[in-house]
């Protein structure tokens, strides 16, 4: 599969290759980025030792801090100079990452995450509830020190739909009725609402024009939704045992996402038994995800959803460009590309 | 035992039976309380339907609603007569207090709640974990909306705390050598943060004296540390059944509470044996919760239990001293009767 990012409104200057992109965008904002990790460890401290213990497990388990990275560069891009308000916000994102990754992983019953045994396979479900509640209330203690209510709404309701997203996801789970607006709602909630809210409070910090701060929040929430669509149609991908995680998790727990809805939807019937088989009635013998694989190439369902989430990639490009061109403007462009280019 | 509340410093005016008590608080603030409860109905709605329908079942399950009515009447006691701001808070206080019974069930893997299937049993344990933390979210949501940081402030302060102690009492579950410090530590951070932070919101509303807001806040953290104390006392009490709940829950799970403590610090080699066998190593015959029992009979671990419990109450008492006599304060001083009678 070609999946370069096609050319769009915004400057082809723009576009750099993916690792790069990522590299470029930590480049640009690695001062800050070092002063939000270190931020993030003093504030996850707590004179109940397990409190850390768990959660540097997953803070230092390797990720690549993209959504703080987000809110870092959004406020450069925005214009904010002086202050370390965004450093703090970027950690009131991360948290709110991690706590949702903890209690994701405890609704998953996964024991993989990012390479490693996850919080719940090495400390137990338990405390991965309660620590992930730890981090959401301290996300909200810090902003609550940065003083602004706007940032309140804005990753207080964030938060509220990302858990509708993660209802909404159980309940289409091992249903192949489910529709490809349902699927937009589970990935609009799960991912796409964080991504949005780490870019717009980026843009609030910066005291940008409405314009700029509607900007950064469709360039966050087109991103957010590409980003998800890849991430499903990696699931399926040789290219993810590289990026550290298994390869058909999605298929065994039944999740219906976009490379699942498209083949079942272009296949015949015997192929629609099948997909009832292994994801409602989740009977699944070895062959079964090759068997998958091979259904979701002969209906180029993989090919398709990447080519939605360059539709998304090319929205979240023309969102920037409500800021003139620019080093940030740039970077941030960069990581539409990155996100894009993890399915090679 | 005899658990009637000794003299204090309040009034003894100030001291009514304890069903009445709950029912004079109650109709003091009946408009408010069916206020807050159209609100908490109203602002559980989301268009994934499964979240209303789970926290309803923990909602309308029979509560008591006695954080909120604390919200509502420590308004009262403080001044606040013109608007809704505390119906709003009274909801908050309920949102965050339903996601951590709903987080605690799947801890605990409880089966019942109240007397009913717990949402958990009834659900299964992934939309009960997601559920609690978009009701948590929501509580955020509603607070933003009534637009005080020092509220914000208070409530993200008590959920990080709550989680702390729940952390702690996993931490010391099945550990015999735990210390009253310990236990403290953990009923102070799981139960008394919210009592002390639901008082300490009605002071703010009404903008009181400083003297009074931490009255308030004195009250609302000791009631709830003797609230914890009776309520680990009935764990081992015939009256637990009446009040919908299975007795010896805490013994099989091997809680560490203050009757365990007390029991076990006054036991002799043989005792300890049988307590390190049963809630260490867990291993439990039918006869053992009896056995337990007679064991803290014996060494009047339970009429110490509900001592302590009444020496926290006498300082909520104290607490209230900060404001003149009147139908709030003898309201609010009633309730630390109900608190501590349940254990008969």
């Amino acid at each position: 599969m070609d999946l370069s990012v096609a050319p769009s409104t915004t400057a082809a200057s723009d576009i750099v290759r993916g690792e790069d992109a990522l590299a470029a965008l930590t480049a640009l904002v690695r001062d800050d980025l070092e002063a939000c990790n270190r931020l993030i460890v003093e504030r996850m401290q707590s004179p109940v030792a397990l409190i850390p213990q768990l959660a540097a497990h997953i803070v230092a388990a390797g990720g690549k801090r993209l959504r703080p990275l987000l809110t870092l560069a959004a406020a450069k891009l925005a214009g904010y100079r002086d202050g370390q308000r965004h450093v703090a916000l970027a950690a009131c994102v991360e948290f709110i990452h991690t706590a949702t990754l903890l209690h994701d992983d405890v609704v998953d019953e996964s024991a993989l995450r990012r390479g490693q045994a996850s919080a719940n396979a090495l400390f137990g479900n338990k405390p991965s509830v309660l620590v992930g509640d730890f981090l959401f209330a301290r996300a909200f203690q810090v902003m609550v020190e940065d003083g602004s209510l706007e940032v309140l709404r804005i990753l207080s309701e964030a938060s509220a739909t990302i858990a509708e997203g993660e209802v909404l996801q159980l309940i289409t789970q091992n249903d192949t009725a489910t529709t490809e607006e349902q699927y937009l709602a589970v990935i609009e909630g799960k991912t796409a609402a964080l991504f949005a809210a780490a870019t717009e409070v980026g843009a609030i910090v910066a005291a940008c024009t409405p314009a700029q701060q509607q900007g950064l929040r469709a360039y966050g929430h087109n991103l957010g939704v590409a980003f998800q669509l890849i991430d499903d149609a990696l699931d399926y991908s040789a290219r993810q045992e590289a990026l550290g995680k298994t390869v058909g998790d999605d298929f065994r727990e039944g999740k219906i996402t976009l490379p699942v809805l498209l083949a079942f939807q272009r296949g015949d019937e015997a192929e629609r038994v099948f997909w009832r088989r292994t994801l409602e009635e989740r009977e699944q013998a070895d062959e079964d995800l090759g068997r998958a694989i091979a259904l979701m190439e002969k209906h180029a369902a993989f090919a398709d959803t990447v080519g939605r989430a360059r539709d998304y990639g090319n929205a979240a490009l023309e969102a920037l460009a409500v800021f003139p061109d620019g080093v940030e403007r740039r970077a941030l462009a960069g990581i539409v590309e990155f996100c894009i280019s993890r399915a090679r």
